[in-house]
């Protein structure tokens, strides 16, 4: 195997072992990619000044890195390199409504990356990871918007988080209880899916009139895709 | 103000105080409801074992508290009462497409809540955190299912997190770029905007025929709504 060859399974380690419902562990490294390819906001779990705080923002994947950025003020991203990190992808699929309370439950996806974020200090890796964080979230936007000028650049804190310790969970399918005793209870049980689109593009109120938004935007609308 | 009135609006501490993008903060007591009302999956910070993970768990909301569970095994649970958890819980609701790439950014709204989760021991008290938590996740299934026993209650965990230090952060609307240099440009600009709605419900697959899910459920469904 070549190094630079992606792993095609995770490494099961102590930090990332499934102790708890083992059952929905995965250690398929495709299954991790489909998870964090799926989303664009993860929570990053860091401390700062000795206090855990959980924080939503944008990220993007390449194959062996996951990129976060913000200001270089920002306190979480300043903590961050300092101590072991964990980001959370999660995708809500649906609810699970069995017999019983307590067999309800939640259809997800879950990725946990664990490690210490690199800042991104070269200015071509710094540019080549800022691009793959905006065509994460937005694809097409890079080469369609203004990109970074220095100012911006020098403004803007990028991290790198490695993807070799990730700990992956997913959830499908039907209610646990419909081989059990409560299965005679006649109670209605199934899943409630959830599903996440996109609506139609607003523009901005500041927009002259007669610029319209590019395919790569309307093509991610609902009713026009 | 009568102790049992709650408060109207959010204590500014030094824990939650925004430092950065302080225009998108809110301590509105209100804001914090409508966002955790909005939602049922948190995203727990937590430090286990010396080591900060961030797990998605379902929580439910009464008027002081939020509540939190699981197996009395989680080890995530267990190590919740020593420390200072965070709890997130973040709704995104669109992309917010700049004419720059520094200024993309998200639509969102996102609570924080900070502070040491009580273990919720009293059995009273318990049923009615868990029928809470419940009822949040999905109404009416308190009444409607098997409500949990002795031993599923020995089994399981409930935590609840007051309210009292929450940070909440809320941007909404159109980008920031339109009034500057780069609105000269000609690239189009706004926001793509992002819903989740609940399916249809899909029966478990092993249950009898003839057993139709409640109108309770059926309510939420896209298309009968």
């Amino acid at each position: 195997m070549k190094h630079t060859q992606r792993p095609t399974s995770l490494p099961d380690t102590e930090l990332t072992r499934h102790r708890r419902l083992p059952e929905q562990g995965s250690l398929d490294r495709g299954v991790l990619d489909a998870i964090l390819d799926a989303g664009f906001v993860c929570h990053l779990g860091v401390v700062v000044d000795g206090q855990t705080m959980v924080v939503p923002t944008v990220y993007g994947r390449d194959g062996q890195n996951l990129y976060f950025h913000g200001s270089v003020a920002s306190r979480s991203l300043i903590a961050s390199p300092r101590t072991t990190v964990c980001v959370t992808v999660t995708h809500v699929d649906g609810l699970v409504l069995a017999r019983s309370v307590f067999e309800h439950g939640v259809n997800y996806r879950c990725a946990m990356v664990y490690g210490v974020p690199r800042v991104i200090t070269d200015p071509e890796e710094k540019l080549s990871g800022l691009r793959c964080l905006t065509e994460h979230a937005a694809p097409g936007q890079w080469d369609y918007a203004r990109q970074p000028n220095r100012k911006e650049l020098a403004a803007t804190s990028l991290l790198a988080l490695s993807l070799d310790a990730a700990s992956v969970k997913v959830r499908t399918g039907a209610p646990d209880d419909g081989d059990g005793p409560d299965a005679e209870l006649g109670i209605w049980a199934g899943v409630l899916p959830m599903v996440t689109t996109f609506g139609h593009p607003a523009a901005d109120p500041a927009l002259p009139v007669g610029i319209a938004p590019p395919p790569h935007i309307t093509a991610r609308a609902r009713l026009t895709r």
